[in-house]
Formats: C-alpha cells, structure tokens, sequence
C-alpha cells in the first residue's frame, strides 16, 4: 500500500504490564527488519506531548524480553485528556514525520486513540497489553499469563498458612471490572469460592456453602475476590462474612507485585507475536485496530470494538470453580 | 444413558506431567459430583494387571492440585505390552465392577488403550497429559506450560553467563518428536536459533546466520535444541557448530527438571476442565474418545485420531522466531 | 544421663514458618535414630491439653522437607494460658509417659514453656521456628531466610513498576518488634530507605532525604517499612510522607504470604541441624535450654535467656544501608 | 593513610557468579560515597591488559543489585597468565593513574592477583566472588547461595518424578573441588546419599546403604553428586553403581544454570557489606588482602592465606546427612 508508515512510534501507557518490552522488542525488531524506521515514546502520551523520544535499534532492545515494567516507562496522562494536550501530541508526531503509532496498554491507551483520531490521521494500531484480561477482541492480553501466576504462587504460600492454622484467607487479586485473574487463580488455587464482578455473590449463599464446607470437615478455606465483586473490597466482604457466619477471616491484599516480574512464557510469545504482526499491519495500511489473539490466529478488531465490547467469561469455567469446590 | 458407567477407575500412565495431580483432583471430585464411584489405580496399566487400586474419596485429593508428579504413581509397563498382561487387566477391571477408566499421559498410553480396546469393553476416556504437547485433538497438554516455563527459567539463567563471558550456548529441551517446548522456550528465551525436529536443520545455513550474527556485533548466543531434532543430539549439534564454525558452544541439557515442579496455572486450570468434562462424557456414555480443548472449547476426538494423526506447529510462530533473532 | 528422656513430643505453636516441617522430620528422624520413640503433638499446646497426639515414625516425616506450613498444625492457645490449661496438658503428657519435649515456635511458645515449667517436670527444649528472627541465643531463626526471600521478590516485581511510573512505593514486611526482615530485604532490594523498629524515625530527615534523591534525578523510590516502625504502619507512614513532601506513594502490604512458601535451603539446613541437636541434647538430659546457632556451631540458650534478651541489629548493616541509598 | 588509593579500579574475573552485580554496585556507591573516583574494567584481567574500562557513577549501577551475570564481562585470561600480559595491564593501571584495584571472583582470580604483584605496586583487595563456596578466609562466598538454592530448586523437581516413577536420580551439581553445594543441597534435598570430594566414597558401602533402604521401604532416592567426588564424574558414578546393585539410576546434570539467576538475598546482602568494606579498607590502606565475613563480621585475610588454605566442611553436616537418610 503506496501511503502506509516509513517512520513508526512505539509507546507503552497506562498501568505496566509483563511482557510490555517484550512487544517492544518484536515491534522494533521486526519493524527494522521489514526496513521501518522506529522510534519510542517515553511514557506514553506524556511523551508525544512533551516530544520525549528516541531512535531505536537492534541493540536498545536486546536483553529486555525477559523483564519485566517498560523500557519505554509508562504513565496515565491527565494532559492527554485534554484536546489542547491531543493536539501538542499531533504536532510532534508531524513534526517527526511518524506516520503510524503502536500503542501498547489496556482500555484507557485504546480510548485515547480513540480521542486521538480527531487531531491525527497516521495510522494507529493498538497491543493488548494490561494484566486484566477485559478487551475484546483478543483471548487473552499481554501481561495476563504473569499476574494470574504471580497470584496464584501467592495463593499457595497462603495456602501453607491457612492449613497450619486452621484459618479462613480472603485473598484480593486485581479486576476492577473483570474476573478473569479471579477466576483462572481461584480455580487453580483450588478456591473454596471466587468472588467475580461479573456475578452477583450472595452473601448467605455464600455463608451457607462456607459453613457446609466446615461441616463436611474442612479445616481451612481460601477465598478468591477480584476487586470488583458485587460485595465490595475486600475488607467489606470480610466484615460481611463474620457477620453472617461468625468467622473471623484473614485478609491478604496481593496488590501491585501483579504488575511486575519477568513475564511467563505465554506472555512473552504472545508479545511476540502481536508485535510482529501489527507491524506487518501497519506495512498493509491497516490503521485504528487492535492486534490480538483469537483461538491461536493473529486478528485485527476495530479499537472502538475493542473497547465498547465485553468479553464474557467462559461459563463452564464457573461451572468448574464451584463442582470441584465440594 | 442407560448403560453409562457407576464405578469408574483413574490413573497416570507414561513420563509423569505437571498438572497430573490436578487432574486426578478433578476426576475424583466431579466423578463424586455426580455421583459416580471412583477408584484410583496405582502405577497405571501396571496396578491394573496386579490388582492395584483404592476407592478415593474428597479427602484423597485435597491440597494436591499444586503439586508436581503424581499421588497415583505411574510406569512404563512391559507386561501390559503382552496380551497376558492385558488380559490380566481386563479381569481385575471385571472382577471390581469397574465398568469406566480415565487414563492420563501421552502417546504410549493412548496406544495402549487402543490395544486394551480388544480385551475389555468398558467405557475408555484418555486425558492428554505429557510435557511434549504432541498429541492431536487438544491446543495443550496437561504439563506443557510448566515444562516450557521450567526451560525459560534455565535458558534466562543461562543467560547471565553466556552475556557475562560472551559465550554461545547450546541448550537442550525436551522433545523427541516434536519441537513444542523448544519453539516457544525459543522464542520467549530470545534464542537465536532453534533447532526442531519439524524443521531440517542445514547446519551451513545455520552457522552462516550465527557468524552474521557476531559480525553484527552479538557476543552472546542462545541456541535452544529439541532432542529430535535432525542433527541429532546436542553434543552432536556441538561437534558440527565446532567443524563448520570453530566455535566452542557450551552445551546444557536441561532434562528431567522439565517433568517436574508445581504446575503453572495454564495446567491446573486445563487440567480442571478436562477432568470435569471427562466425567461427564463418561456420564454421557461416549467411549474410546480423548477429552481436549480446541480454541477453549472441551472437544473429543477418537483416541485413534488423536494418535495417529501429527498436530502441527504454528507457522507464524517459526516466522517471528527467525525474524526477531535478526 | 540415667533420667534422660525415652518418649518425646514434638510439636509447633504460634505464627507458622517455613522450615518447621524439615525440623519435625529432623527431631523425629534423629529421634528413631538414637532410639526414642517419638510422638507428634497436634495444634501445639492446644493439642497437649485435648490429648491430640500420633506417633511418628520414618514414614510420617517422609517428603516434608521441602514443604511449607507443618504437618502438626499449630495454634496460639487461650486455653494454655490458664492454669487449668497447663494443668491438663501436664497430665495427658504424664499419662502417656512423655518424658521430654521438643517446642518449635517464637517468643511466645517458649514464654508458654517457662510458664509450663511450674506445672511439669519432664525436659524442654525450643527450637527457634519464627520467620521474625527476633530470639536471642540463635545468628538466625527457621523460617527468616524464606520469609526475607519472599520479601525481596515482592520488592523486586514492585520495583518493576516503581521504575515504569516512576513512582514512589513504601512497602510493608512483618516484624512488629523487629527489624531484621526489614534490613535485609531493604538493603538486597536497593530500598532509598528502610523504617525499622530499633531506629527511631525522623519524618522529616526521612522526608529530606527522599527529595534530595529526587533532585539527584532518582525517578523512581523503594521504601521498606518494618510492621513496628516508629511512625506506625505503613498507610500512616504514607500520610506522614505526603504532608511532609506531598509525594503521593503507593502502599503495598505483602503479609501472609511471607509465612508460607517452600523453605529456602537456608532454612532447610538450619532446622535439619537444630532438629538433630535437639534430640542429642535431650538425649544428653539437658533441660529448659533453646537450640540455637551461633557462627556455625549448635549452642545451647536458658530458655529465660532467650526470652528476655534482646537480638541486636547489625550496626554495619545499617550503615551500608544509608551508604547504598546515596 | 596518606598512600591511600585515589583511584581504584573494580573487576570480576573467572566463572561468573550471583551476587557479582551488587558487589560492584557497592564498591561503586560506597567509593563515590567515600570521594574516590571509580573505574569499571571490563573482562577482568583481559580489560586491564587492552585498556578496556569505563568510569562509573550512581547511575552505572542503579537497578542492577537483582540481576545475575556481571555487567563488568568476565574472562579467563591466557595472556594475563604470561609475563608480558601482566606488564601491559600494569603498564594501563599506570597511565590511568588508578592505584587500588578490587577484584571479584574466586580461585584463580586470586592467584591472578599473587602474581600480578611483581608487576604492580597498587593496593589489591579482593572480593571472593564465586558459587563454589571454596575460599578460605570467609563463611561465604558471593554465589553461593543462589547458586545452592538453585540446585535445590531442581532436586525438588526431581523428586516428584523420582517419587511418581520410583526411580533412583543421580544429581551432578557444580565442585570440582569442594562439597559445599552438594552438601547442602543434599541435606535439604533430603538425599539418600551425599558424594563430595572432602570424603572418599566407597561404593559397596554405598550400595549397601542403598539397597537397605529400599529393603526398608523406599521406593525412589536421590543421591547428589559434587563434579569432584572420589568416583568421578556423574556417569562414572551411575555405571558403578549399576555394577555393584544392578539399579539403573537415571542422571541428571544441573549445570550451567547454577551460576546464573537473581541473586538471593544472603548473596546480596553479603555483596553489599564486603563491597562497602572492602573500599574502606582501600581508604584505611590495605593492601594484598582478601575482605571476607566470618562469624557475621567483615574480615581480612591475606590473599596468600586464601588461596593456600582449605576451607573445612562443617563436620556437624555430614553427621546429620547420613542419620537423616535413614
């Protein structure tokens, strides 16, 4: 396609996820070897705004596949919601002759592109690149393999604590509007129950399949909740259960070390290959999609897809969660 | 359906997987769900031709979801290669009424099965459980996720001193048959090389590219090696590096760790699903099928299919392995 | 010793820590060795009053080792802080002729033996089984390599995203009268700073300090924060810091999961040699004392002693601490 | 001391170690700290004879405390073993006017120094920097314990596919001539058998054990193996073995991976403080000494004595390895 990108932009945005300066390198790397010149942004739109960027070659990616944050630093520009802050980033972008953008973060970078396709008319490509799972149009994002172990090696330490001491653990993993790291780390953390945004928790059908889990003879229990569930934080569903039941649960917080680590295989091989794949994207001409993952292929979906629809979680995963929770 | 199984018996088979144990949880769990007798059988085909087996209940197994190996035991057993064996096993299946078997492993253990097929007529559904990830009908095997993690984790090690002494290292990962493990250990690793079984290997092309690479200015190198792949052995691999480069590789085979470990959260969770979903096949009265996940959805496919017929490695995967090694 | 010790029991009480199961398996190894027979004690002192014990023998303690939380359970009884409590378990032990004890906990499961002491007359020996390090009379208690370990990955996977936001996180790890988790993991973490109990905290030289960093051009900031430090915990830490400089930090509390986990070598050794000692003491009629160890060689402490004395910080440990941070 | 050094140089030499990356951030901070001016020199001995080094600041060495290899290279160098090396590389310490160096590593790095005396008139302090634990005049060296733990990661694997299969493992980790490792590892692998080359091995002996463990019950076994046992390298050991019992152990390798990683905590702690000590004592004019801890404080030992004595293995450990493996 005679007008696709010579000069590209790679920027990471929004919370950092592992596997981030994975999809920097494959898009560095392979926009090199498809002959692109490629330059990275520092700190997202921050950096379009401020004109903070730098050239990049073959060497100011090696050795970063295995770390984890970004490069690139990352950050939630409150500038960039402004259209005086859009169009300062517009102008640097011409001024540098960028002719396509890969923004590399979760549903906040994607509605930004959004917004930033009024002020700018290169080319922009989105990687899914968020810990939590919740954009459509890929089955799973970059950063999700990691912070779902991450929780569930948590899980297991919590797990030696609870059946030494014979105590009830409310765990909080991340999912301010998604249960998938709630659900995969529950299920695997062999979770007596999982707390999820997208299902209504009852607090006394709760209780009554806790205490029953006491009568069958359980000793321990761990109980997974995304931070979005319907009862609350952490800390209210805790007070909610000593309420109902009487017993006095533990509560951990995994928090931010989800974020970060070097990132798991899958991770690192999906970061891969979208990064590759939208930079051959972005050679065919393709512009305001989102590279992503679907059943093993590489598929572009239009961002405002992307970020308008929900991703559902797979029913008889739930199904699972509660059959083996016996 | 009318004839479908009451009592069903379990067990591993094979090379041991990570995520065995938590199959064998969800088998017993689900089988007693639904209110299905379930005995587990020790040693695979081995405990059934010696009459070894106990009756498993939710106690048997709780707390074993994150453990490495497997509570069952397994082997290679040469009896059951005989039709003395075979038969032996046909009799004590009878003798205890167990009228449905789940057997987890690989390749070997799905031939068996076909072989037991003319022996005993009670209900048959394998579970894909090997490091290899070579069986056809599922995405994944129960054990590759770890394994291929377990190989990132030594191949990043490895790393530090091969950049530290600026040494070229030849690593060998699992795999006789197929080069899943090594393919995405190699990509994630940032390799530049790797060598699988699917692909020949033209040691010129190989040491041209490798010398490229130095001349561009690399002084390090990872080169990771399936065990079948058609150069043979990673010391062999070595010896020709050494004749048509003169370079010293040190070579590293990361071997049997790669069974082993508490399984990642990619093989609990499919290790969960297949188990539940085999029972309830069992329950639905299917027969000589194999339980996999296909684009996430549970799936069967004849056990005969899933032996005989070779599942193929990603082709983009190849691609950006060669691309990103620039 | 003519009166030494033929029946033990040993159990762990308090907080769980990681190692206490490699300790069981070396008092109840050792013990078989040298003779004794040896009885395993359920829920610590909570057992011994409601006569919750097992014999060991080889096979009881077979693939512990490498487990965390312990075998035996343990609890902090209300029960055994009465009289009638001690009384009672004083009887079960004379009742089934235990004629010495082998107690693995912290500071107050040995405060629980000087009190026990006034209702039984049979040996006592403590095995420091803390992950707080705060017991006079040992260089290290089991359980503080693991839980400084789990620490320092926490702060490394934080420092990952500190340094993608360039953000300021204070990060919370136990100790509520002890700073050895904190100083260690803080100075292996590269923390600008660490907040211990045995150091009184000046906010605002802390506060100078942090924004001298800042102007140094630091983007990005660790600070470790010990349960028992001077200003309190940690979200008053981060109130303090944001009225002194106004720098908005993170909070992260990592909790529980610094009880659990496999053991580190570290720890692992450390119990296998304190176990095996403990039972050659007991064998060699010593009563009352702690096992512990001090520059590499087992030692005997009263039990009063360690107790009551208090464990120093390594001056030099501190000093490196404020060097490193420049 | 008014000869004290101005300007001092840092290297790592030999065999890459964990740990090596937070000694020369300590040495680096700690000098700048003190007001000496530092220089990185590049591939050890190697850099100092071509002239390659760099000067370090703050920065050279931030966010490099957790990272395994050495960001300085290392080598063994041929020519520095020659005459004419060792006057080129004090010909280049000369010209640069550097007149301390601190070098990092083990064995021969010190060796390097002795002779590296004749030719250079500078202070010399090293820092013993090596996984193999085998320098006199320190309870540790950096490496050593990540390099342990590390070992102990692998056995653990092991185990699950010793325990599932119920096979015998031979495990070869690093010591060509000390058991330090192995010894560890192998109490906390709990191994049947510990063969290190401090002890001679008798192999009927060792059978005899063996096969009376199975007798006894056991049906699978770990024996670690150092590289410089009385019976040789690993498959040596296994034929022998083989030989006497007719048992067809399988073997594994460790390996390479032993010196790469993250550093543990104690590796980094340990780094930390002989890095900041060993600058003072550049500034208080040491010279041709080794800094080392002992007993929990920083020590000096003449680098002579280092090298020529023999660190003894703590009789304590192999008691309780061999009562243990009952």
């Amino acid at each position: 396609m005679a007008s696709a990108a010579k000069k590209i932009g790679v920027f990471t945005s929004g919370g950092d996820a592992p596997g981030m300066n994975a999809a920097i390198r494959a898009v560095v790397r392979s926009g090199i070897y498809y002959g692109l010149e490629v330059v990275g942004i520092i700190r997202g739109y921050e950096g379009m705004i401020n004109g903070n960027a730098q050239v990049m070659n073959l060497r100011s990616v090696s050795n970063i596949i295995q770390k984890g944050g970004t490069i690139l630093k990352t950050s939630r520009s409150t500038e960039f919601m402004t259209t005086e802050g859009r169009d300062k980033a517009a102008i640097f972008l011409k001024k540098e002759n960028i002719d396509g953008i890969i923004a590399i973060g979760g549903n906040g970078t994607l509605t930004g592109l959004l917004e930033f396709r009024k002020h700018w008319d290169g080319q922009m490509i989105a990687l899914p690149g968020t810990i939590d799972n919740d954009l459509y149009g890929t089955d799973y994002t970059i950063g999700f393999f990691t912070a779902v172990q991450t929780a569930i090696e948590a899980i297991d330490k919590i797990r030696d604590t609870a059946d030494a001491h014979e105590r009830v653990f409310l765990i909080e993993v991340m999912g301010r509007h998604a249960g998938f790291i709630a659900l995969d780390s529950g299920i695997a953390g062999g979770a007596e129950s999982i707390l999820i945004p997208e299902v209504d928790t009852e607090v006394n059908r709760c209780a009554t399949m806790f205490l029953d889990g006491f009568k069958k003879g359980k000793t321990s229990s761990i109980i997974v909740v995304a931070e979005g569930n319907s009862l609350g934080r952490v800390t209210n569903v805790a007070n909610r259960l000593k309420e109902t039941t009487g017993i006095d649960a533990k509560v951990v917080i995994i928090g931010h070390v989800q974020r970060g680590g070097s990132p798991m295989v899958g991770d690192r091989v999906l970061a891969s290959k979208l990064g590759v794949y939208a930079v051959e994207m972005m050679i065919e001409g393709q512009d305001n999609v989102m590279a992503g993952e679907i059943n093993g292929q590489c598929t572009l979906t239009s961002i405002d897809d992307a970020v308008n629809n929900r991703k559902l979680i797979d029913p008889f995963k739930l199904k699972i969660a509660s059959i083996l929770a016996i």
